[in-house]
């Protein structure tokens, strides 16, 4: 199985020139997942809620169109982040699209900062998108620092966490390690890079984009400053053995009736 | 606060000299906490249980009374591992004791290996230890493995964990990173060093006992082949605080509805 993302440097407002920088880069690739930056078509740091509704979309517009256009091309399941609106409410989501269309979206759970102001939290259960004999979960950025998303996605049973970020701090890649031992799945976290400056507020996004494995080792390590993009081959089915040795299943071992939820 | 670890190569089934290397090692050193490695005054690598039974031993036996000295010379609450034995089953376990006296054990609830042919799996739910206005939790080892840990512990007001140790392997040390990332806890991992080579098991623990920030910084971090002691200044005051900025804070952000127990 050939999994990749794409770490770009998107402009703000600016979807058609980030859908065809991401065209751009990703050439004539095929792939079975393809991983998109956090709301790689609008940019990240609004100034008001207004502009960022302006941004948003539903479920068959533009980046929908996009996106299905890409996978395929590729061949791909893509997931990719979009400011998705349904009724008074926007939210910070991924789009998850296979070449047969639109499969659904992920809202983020967690909001980092000012995304308080702008978006309304996700409020559905996670979900495994089960495509191509993948089970496919879906993060967005700051879910990282809450170990309960990557563990729930791996209890539903995925396989492989598609981790769409815009990320400014430097804690994430290595916590992701930490993320694939106690799961034994495998992330694919793509961030961008380049700054943002607006109002009273600049955010340096810090790249660093990574594939890593389910036994915890680095397979794709993004520049922290480059526009950057990389497809890996992995065995999607270590990631369904939860065996560490003879006596310990990583699952079996847990003792839910002592953890507080 | 002064909070330490004392990294030491105990010698099997030895522990009057291990005791004594303990003591030895602390010399004249005063603090509030310190930190021994899991099953340190009896080595690790049992051939039959009947070797772990009769290392065992109660609450109020030779490891509780060296404890007890211990802390009464430092003035510090020990945390320490020891076989603890409550009528026919016997534990992987750590003994809290302050100057007053034994305040209570912690029984492994993860259990690595052959552990589960020599210990059962402690049933008790987790505590938090308030001695001399610290809210201690303790792990054991490979609960390191499993996020809901740390963060129950967290949960139930941890400022920080006592982690005894004797790790055979190199993932602990960084994970004890996210562990405190993610919980705004501090972490006090006590590793042993040495090999024991015995049956047909051959286990070479790594050292790198490790004293971990809330916020991610190494505070102390020992060599993976030495004996070692060091103690650390901390504001536990800081692990109070889960405020991460004016809108995010780490707990009132958890989404307990979402996640998988």
């Amino acid at each position: 199985m050939r999994v990749g993302y794409v770490q770009t440097s998107p402009i703000f407002g600016d979807k058609e020139t980030n859908f065809k920088n991401v065209k751009q880069l990703i050439g004539v690739q095929t792939a079975d997942l393809i991983v998109l930056p956090e709301l790689f078509a609008t940019g990240y740091t609004f100034t008001t809620k207004e502009e960022a509704i302006n941004l948003s979309e539903g479920n068959n517009d533009e980046t929908s169109k996009f996106l299905h256009d890409l996978s395929k091309k590729t061949g791909a399941v893509i997931v990719g982040g979009f400011i998705e609106k349904e009724g008074n409410q926007i939210f910070n989501s991924a789009m998850v699209v296979s070449p047969d269309g639109f499969q659904g979206t992920y809202r983020k759970l967690h909001l980092y900062y000012k995304e308080k102001l702008w978006f309304s939290s996700g409020s559905r259960q996670l979900k495994i998108f089960e495509i191509n004999d993948m089970n496919i979960g879906v993060m967005i950025c700051f879910d990282w620092l809450f170990p309960e998303v990557a563990r729930s996605l791996a209890l539903k049973g995925a396989d492989i966490i598609a981790h769409p970020a815009n990320l400014v701090m430097p804690y994430c890649q290595d916590a992701m390690i930490t993320r694939c031992l106690e799961n034994r799945v495998y992330t694919v976290t793509a961030n961008r890079i380049g700054e943002e400056k607006r109002g009273i507020d600049h955010f340096k996004f810090t790249g660093k984009s990574q594939i890593t494995s389910f036994n915890g080792i680095v397979l794709s390590s993004a520049p922290a400053d480059e526009i950057f993009i990389e497809f890996i081959d992995i065995d999607i089915s270590q990631a369904r053995n939860k065996n560490l040795n003879e006596l310990n299943n990583l699952f079996e071992d847990r003792r839910p009736h002592f953890y507080i939820k």
